[in-house]
């Protein structure tokens, strides 16, 4: 018998309110739930649900609890079948419980608790101790059969709608002939026997008695499509492919790169926008504050009569150019993702259609973006809680779609911190209420409780502070905070490695060891991460003093040569393709970290979801010197005996070295190799 | 101008649902909240609540946020008007705001918070910025102008009684002069200093623009009367003061024992069950199955011809005598608390007139109480969750509102976690919305979980596992437990140091230096502590291998000389006369623990409330062997420069030291003292 379909909760409780006398059970502290069920947890196809609570009662009585889960209905009406599994109680001291359940498409699923006072497990756990003390038990066999016989009417209710559990008339007819048994004239020893008997046992618990049942409230999970856990990244800017560089290239262009990119392993490319661009404050080369003419200016700065959110640079093509690019790119399995930036140039034909979604200052202008003394001239913020805020989030919104109606299911969206909060509520279900594949990635560098907000309100994924931590105990920490922390429920952490406004002191000035040492960590300590182009170039060139990068392609066309000397190209389809195939580095729960004896050195696993391997990760974070050491390897995680020898393979060079117990040596040598990814499989 | 004056919560905000879009601000992590609010902290009249939050928006802008307050009305209405203090940005990283209000009355009090974008304050900072940076403001100056326009208006809208603020005329018209200043062809240097002078920011901060406030729910704080938090209680069986061994003793006779438990400083005398008691199944002396003839029972096996819940035994007297104990003992400066034990003797009136109350068995008779092996069949439960339970709790609350009638405000209930926990809520609910001043004591043994949850839905104080805590490290963590994490806020104990069920070993084994230490472990580890009677005489006779007294109380009549030598009614008398005079001792809260270089000598203080002095106890847990050593004295909580010598008193012997630095030695001696109350005062 499935022992998850042992029981399944009675319909009817999901309706009925409990009268108060009954709820003899309580349930308490139910896990995972975010902010008291405001908000919820977030998983992928074929992920767990670990579901824990306090259930307890008064008295002594033994208690039965279910979880009940089901995927809600595509338009959110609560039809479907509860699937029923029994929670556990693991800890009889704090009166925890727990159980878990897999989802399954994507969508909202629904998960509740029910708990109650199981009348013939208390029976049967006190007739065996009252037997056993030698005490007489007659009545207490009569009061078994009168709950054996209440379980056989349970047992004909299939003729009820409303009760979604398989009965049987064999089951009742079984059950009927338990319970004359039990009241019987027969000695009290052959009765208490028939009373204990495991068949009766399993029967009973698929008729339990609910009516007086505690049910917890309705609680969700957001299941995403796969993507929104795991992918390879590439950002780049599609007018960097023209062969003049005094032009934009175009998505024509463009999509000759993607061969490469799909070679080097990459699952999604992000554009940044590739909306026309505003002319009036425009920005120069290296965000100078003036333009020269034939500066193309930042895709930022969206907008001119050519177009404003849902049209394409009449220098990168056409419509129907961006359909031809993200259909080449999923031929090759890539998926394009573009750039939500909610903001207006000054040219934006928002602007004279609809003044009023935008802020007028007392001479009539518009207000441009400022974070006084800094002006931003050439950007207008959009009103998001002015006085035309629903037409304004309507219009946003069809943005969204219409993008979403030319195929692009992910976005990455632009400083959404500076955007009104509930507006991304909003948006987020509208659009996934269509379709519940589509992700958002949100690229909100600030306080900690506003973007954990982001995500709780609906972003699938979040930028993260991962290119500032390069120590080993930042490395440390912030992972922890991001991998085992309450946050990880809903806040999906995409680790870009570099992005075209960071490029951190560290690769500024480690050159390729320190490319290939945040490569590794980048794609192995998050199931999702990302590189933006020139990365596997080790481009480190930056305007001096800033982590801003020289001749940034933010303000200008650039050119790459994709074959330049001192390149990481094989590093890159490497690493990506170990991710492909290992499902370890595919979650980001199972991390941990391991101690090394040298502090240059930092060492992490991740356990395979199926239990058969370990991959460990030992990374020398400095650049310049060859560091070694010890590593203590984590046999526990692995079953491993500690006096046994074991292989450890090295899946970027295919090495296999010969470790035994503990702690083992390893050595790495920047220009020779700066990391180890291991394969350590179960004995 | 009083701070916590400067602005009220706009009335119609409660009552309006705040635009999705004007939103802006999110108020999460309220504390103190319990379970989201289900249920609510505890407090007494003069004491604060501190409140907690993560308040932010998006973007910069400066936020207001407050916290409103007032006690419910108490028919539970609407009325009364919302006091406002602004709350304050304790860490800008983490979003966190504070501020606290204190209670007054007994009873509901209500508190929400409200948080809004301050248009003016991010003005003035903006145009601070601005001017400084030699920008030119003019515009900036218009936009002040027209806030401070628009907060003019606010000024009159006295008029409008939904608006709970002290509005002005005259601040209107000094509101419109200092816009038309702003406003006016001045010098902009000019009108930059009107725009940041602290008389415009005071005024324009007490008439806020709170149309996009957020508003959180309302939260609710249950206060008690100071009782609750604060007391000595005194145990004792009213049967034993009987100068005849072969009879009862009556209430009349007991009172002539009040005078005494005055003297030794207890503010309640709670007394066990005084109803008649059943005959059937009688436990005899020393827990014998069978009584003799002449054994008087266990007051808990409540119910006989002469009455139930609601009649005094006739060996006690009337419920005359009753009023006339409670009326001595009124007069004494004590009160009376009454024990609620919901079960009946087979001999109850209920058995024959209720019967549906009780839980039958297949041949007819009523279900005794069992644990099993183990059977109780002087005691029938009552069918909490039974068919009849509406009639049923309503009657348990005629009998508790019959003792209320009778001028009972406590209530000591007797294993409250074996009956229906929905009950307890819904009975201290209705007796305490009739008199809020009535107080429940919790006898609850169990698992913390359920202990919680007790307090949680209403108990006002707990018993709790004080008796079996006698290590240092078993104390620290305990008390740790009970007065610093989140419980606290819920669950107050008190911590009896014996109870007519636990005579714990290390009395039975320790002698009078054990009970020295006790007591003043409990009256000091605690604001609310108590004594079962025979603690103060060193009773420490036990049923051998048992936590039983011997010849215990519970089933028969003692006499008691109160003269008897080595008794610590001194000691007794001394500490309740500390704790009366020292408010450190009062509260809970303050409790901290500090290092001694001696495991047998547990170290802690507690602060005075007003912040002048902190009194600082150490006990001798060893009962055998003098013990002595140095002890960490907190200088930091009392501000004392580690270089100067200061005063420490001993309030016990009115001993005065002269101490310097941290460490200091101390040397307790059983025989000649177990324990230092060392006050110290600020320098």
């Amino acid at each position: 018998m499935d022992e998850r379909r042992t029981v399944t909760l009675d319909r009817r409780l999901a309706d009925r309110r409990t009268a108060l006398s009954e709820m003899r059970v309580v349930i308490e502290a139910i896990a995972p739930q975010i902010d008291d069920g405001r908000f919820a947890p977030k998983r992928t196809p074929g992920e767990p649900v670990h579901v824990g609570a306090r259930i307890f009662a008064d008295g002594h009585d033994v208690l039965r609890a279910i979880v009940a889960d089901r995927p809600a209905a595509p338009g959110g009406t609560d039809a479907g079948a509860w699937r029923a599994t029994d929670m556990t109680l693991v800890s009889p001291g704090t009166d925890h419980w727990r159980a878990a359940f897999t989802v399954s498409q994507p969508g909202w699923h629904l998960f509740r608790l029910a708990a109650w006072v199981d009348r013939f497990q208390t029976w049967r756990r006190d007739l065996r101790i009252k037997s056993a003390a030698g005490q007489r038990v007659t009545l207490e066999l009569l009061e078994g059969a009168l709950l054996v016989r209440e379980a056989a009417e349970r047992a004909i209710d299939a003729s009820d709608p409303a009760v979604e559990r398989a009965a049987s008339a064999a089951d009742r007819q079984w059950l009927l002939l338990q319970a004359d048994l039990l009241s019987d004239s027969g000695a009290d020893v052959d009765r208490v026997g028939i009373g204990l008997s495991g068949d009766l046992d399993q029967l009973m618990r698929r008729y339990p008695d609910q009516r007086q049942a505690t049910v917890s409230p309705v609680l969700r999970v957001w299941v995403d499509r796969a993507r929104a856990r795991v992918g390879a990244w590439y950002e780049f800017f599609p007018r960097s492919a023209s062969p003049d560089p005094a032009r934009s290239g175009t998505l024509r262009e463009a999509m000759a790169w993607l061969p490469r990119i799909a070679d080097l392993g990459f699952d999604v490319v992000y554009l940044p926008p590739i909306h026309p661009i505003g002319r009036r404050f425009r920005k120069g080369r290296n965000n100078r504050l003036t333009a020269a003419d034939d500066d193309p200016g930042s895709p930022w700065a969206i907008g001119s009569p050519a177009g404003g959110h849902d049209a394409v640079d009449p220098g990168l093509g056409t419509i129907a150019d961006f359909v031809a690019f993200r259909g080449a790119a999923e031929r090759l399995g890539l998926e394009v993702a573009l750039d939500l930036a909610w903001q207006c140039s000054p040219d934006h034909p928002w602007v004279t259609e609809h003044p009023e979604w935008f802020r007028h200052r007392p001479d009539g202008t518009i207000a441009y973006a400022e974070n006084p003394p800094k002006r931003y001239q050439d950007i207008y913020p959009l009103d998001f809680a002015g006085p035309a805020w629903r037409e304004l989030w309507r219009a946003l919104l069809d943005v969204t779609l219409f993008w979403v109606g030319h195929g692009v299911r992910i976005f990455r969206v632009d400083n959404p911190h500076t955007k009104s909060l509930p507006f991304w509520e909003w948006l987020i279900r509208e659009v996934q209420s269509r379709d519940p594949g589509v992700l958002f990635l949100s690229e909100a560098f600030t306080r900690p409780a506003v973007m954990r907000y982001l995500a709780k309100a609906g972003f699938t994924q979040s930028y993260t502070y991962f290119t500032w931590r390069n120590t080993k105990a930042e490395l440390i920490d912030y992972l922890a905070e991001l991998t085992q922390s309450e946050s990880a429920e809903y806040l999906r952490p995409n680790l870009f490695a570099n992005t075209p406004d960071i490029l951190h002191a560290y690769l500024q000035e480690g050159g390729r060891p320190a490319f290939e040492a945040r490569l590794v960590l980048a794609a192995t300590l998050a199931a999702t991460y990302g590189i933006y182009s020139g990365f596997e170039l080790c481009e480190g060139r930056a305007v001096p003093g800033t982590e801003e990068y020289l001749d940034s392609e933010k303000y200008q066309i650039r050119q790459w040569d994709w074959n330049r000397p001192g390149h990481i190209q094989e590093l890159v389809c490497r690493v990506n393709h170990i991710r492909r195939t290992r499902p370890a580095l595919q979650f980001n729960d199972s991390l941990r970290f391991h101690d090394t004896d040298n502090p240059a050195l930092v060492a992490y696993s991740k356990a395979d979801p199926d239990g058969r391997s370990l991959i460990l990760v030992v990374v020398n974070l400095d650049p310049r010197y060859m560091q070694h050491g010890y590593v203590r390897v984590p046999l526990d995680r692995l079953e491993q005996p500690a006096d046994l020898p074991y292989p450890a393979r090295d899946l970027l060079t295919g090495v296999r070295y010969d470790w035994r117990g503990e702690w083992n040596y390893v050595r790495l040598d920047p220009g020779i190799r700066q990391a180890h990814i291991i394969e350590l499989r179960h004995p």
